[in-house]
């Protein structure tokens, strides 16, 4: 098993392709299409806000259709949420545009949105753009980074991931885009992802792969503890890979299961890297806990906290805001008992002992934390149970950015 | 009943001073004591982080021992949380040494404190502190200002307030002052806040009132959602009013329990006007919820949510951010029949009806969120139970202020 460079084209009979309709702002790619002409099965998760946007609904919908999937489609721009019946009606001609073009039915086709909240589709410039997808749709590297380009929103950089894997002597590919980078906060974000896979699996264990996935990635993430109306992932596998079908756990799908986890950690890092104004990964990793489940809390409080963020920004060894969040995650533990270090790459720095400061050099600390990617180790001494969160520093351009989105 | 300019010295019996020890900075108040001659009951609430510092476990055996109070010392400085038994036993010379000089017992003397996390009490600076404020203690308002002043940390403001209410012909006083201002979370916050009073009342009934007063005052505000080690209110009643004791829940505990509730109320909206780094006040006032706990868990959820703060911050009327802020709390509510206002003063502007935008003017809206102080009314149309809850924007500011606090 290994990751590579590439993308939702990468495994055998994906297309592809990301093209500029002019839904918000011009020279920004903002449709985009994934597309496999042998029938997939499919999995996905979503926000669990109240407030779902409209694609959002349709998709869960079409999990329970029965139907063979064959394509996603999505948009940047606008996020079809708070629309009512008109987002609903915009959203069902999103996926029958798409359809028609593809000569597949409406309900065979995931839609996506991501953007501004209450504002309608414009449908004739969306109309144009599907048009345009689907003309341009190819299986090349360049087509598939063309539609992670699309789904962009404040994102700096695309976010794409391949891996491959041997089930017996078959190759099996994982190919995946996915895009942040505000309102990221378990469980999801307003963070659309789509993974294709050509491995050959029963559509009821594909997803238990994607929730099981899920739980420890994408959920373990936050850049501002805002859950958003539109967060979806696809996976879409459509069985070229021609490897015997996964029909039960055994170890073709712990390898399969393996390999979707890389590729959505790998994707819920990048993200997380490129959270809205970020300057620096953050990760915290919690050892030694009670339960499963307390160590993924203590760890996303941690990464979450404010005053943390703001303090690693300013490269700051504030352990004291560490150990305080921590002691508000609601988890029972025993303060006296917490040790924390930082880690650069192989270099570790113990600042904290039975939780109380131990005599480190503060010169080491600042220059550790002014890295680009620093993790803080939490050791409980209290279990055995583990979990790891990423997070960003929150920074000038956070408030920036989020000052002033709509205009 | 009225609240009027006036601290911890308006009532009768309680004298105060604020002096300069040098704790971490030079040429600012840093102890602060609180006194009253005539033995007081006590009523208190803290922090529910798990890491609680030694003043707050110091306060919380107080609170059962059964001896008369008579004074609170305070500093601003030095939190002394995450510090062992160093901790411990320099919190005892705290309260020991303001004990000895005021000749009452250590166990009669609440303790406070706020600032670093995990750095030592300088005890020297303190001991000489504590000396010079027990020389200053007086009855004058200056007095209390004094106090006020002196555990100040990153406010900008000192925050203070009086009530005056009438229990059949007697005048009975309240007076109060608080800190803020990061850190600032449901539950409590790294506040420090004193209350005395003249009231005579039963011990139990007062805790009563204080822990019901806090539920919808202190407990509604957040500045970052992070919740201090140090959170510490405490309530003097030294009775000196004279009023017929309280011991039930009669018409004279309702009047004194509605003026509390009104110093809490003032001075939680200061803490939150005053939140690090903020610019503005940010009302959310929840109407017809099921329950009284999911209104003010909404309301919570906007005025603490990063994108609709930083979005107030830019006076951009971004009401999906404050829908979305709804509807990941957790709290079952039908987002289809939401209506959302903004409103400043005496003007209404409605934004949202039915959970979707209606045409209103950008213009007037963010003309409205300009304005220093701000109210979202968001109606459910689902029930007979309201909250509100007060926060503040996000600003530069308060990134520059936690990226490099310590230093």
């Amino acid at each position: 098993m290994r990751k590579f460079s590439g993308n939702v084209t990468t495994p055998q009979g994906f297309q592809a392709s990301g093209v500029m309709a002019g839904i918000r702002k011009k020279n920004k790619k903002d449709i985009s299409l994934v597309y496999s002409e042998s029938p997939c099965v499919a999995g996905a998760t979503f926000t669990t806000n109240r407030v779902k946007a409209a694609p959002v609904n349709w998709d869960i919908a079409l999990l329970k259709n029965g139907l063979a999937k064959h394509a996603v489609i999505l948009n940047s721009g606008i996020a079809n949420a708070c629309m009512g019946e008109q987002g609903v009606k915009d959203n069902y001609e999103f996926a029958a545009k798409t359809a028609e073009l593809l000569y597949i039915k409406p309900e065979q086709v995931f839609t996506a949105s991501t953007g501004v909240i209450g504002q309608p589709m414009p449908m004739d410039k969306i109309t144009t753009g599907i048009e345009e997808a689907v003309s341009m749709l190819n299986g090349s590297e360049q087509a598939g980074k063309d539609a992670a380009e699309a789904i962009m929103t404040t994102d700096t950089v695309s976010k794409t991931i391949a891996c491959e894997l041997f089930i017996g002597e078959t190759r099996v590919l994982l190919g995946g885009m996915s895009k942040g980078s505000g309102m990221i906060h378990p469980n999801m974000a307003t963070m659309l992802s789509v993974v294709t896979t050509d491995v050959n699996i029963d559509e009821a264990l594909l997803q238990e792969a994607v929730s099981d996935a899920v739980t420890d990635t994408f959920n373990m993430i936050s850049v501002d503890r805002d859950t958003s109306t539109n967060d979806t992932f696809i996976v879409l596998a459509n069985g070229l890979a021609c490897n015997k079908k996964i029909t039960k756990k055994d170890a073709a799908y712990e390898e399969f299961a393996k390999a979707l986890f890389l590729v959505c950690k790998d994707l819920a890092k990048k993200m997380a890297h490129d959270g809205e104004g970020a300057t620096k990964l953050l990760t915290c990793k919690v050892f030694h806990a009670k339960t499963r489940e307390g160590a993924r809390v203590l760890a996303r409080s941690v990464i979450s906290s404010n005053l943390v963020k703001a303090a690693f920004f300013g490269s700051d060894a504030n352990w004291g805001r560490v150990l305080c969040a921590l002691g508000y995650a609601g988890v029972d533990f025993d303060p006296e008992k917490v040790d924390i270090s930082i880690q650069h790459e192989d270099d570790f720095l113990d600042i904290v002992k039975n939780g109380m400061a131990i005599d480190y050099s503060e010169e080491i600390a600042t220059n550790m934390l002014s890295q680009d990617r620093v993790k803080f180790i939490v050791d409980l001494h209290d279990g055995y149970e583990r979990a790891t969160a990423w997070g960003c520093d929150l920074t000038y351009d956070y408030v920036k950015i989020n000052g002033d989105y709509r205009s």
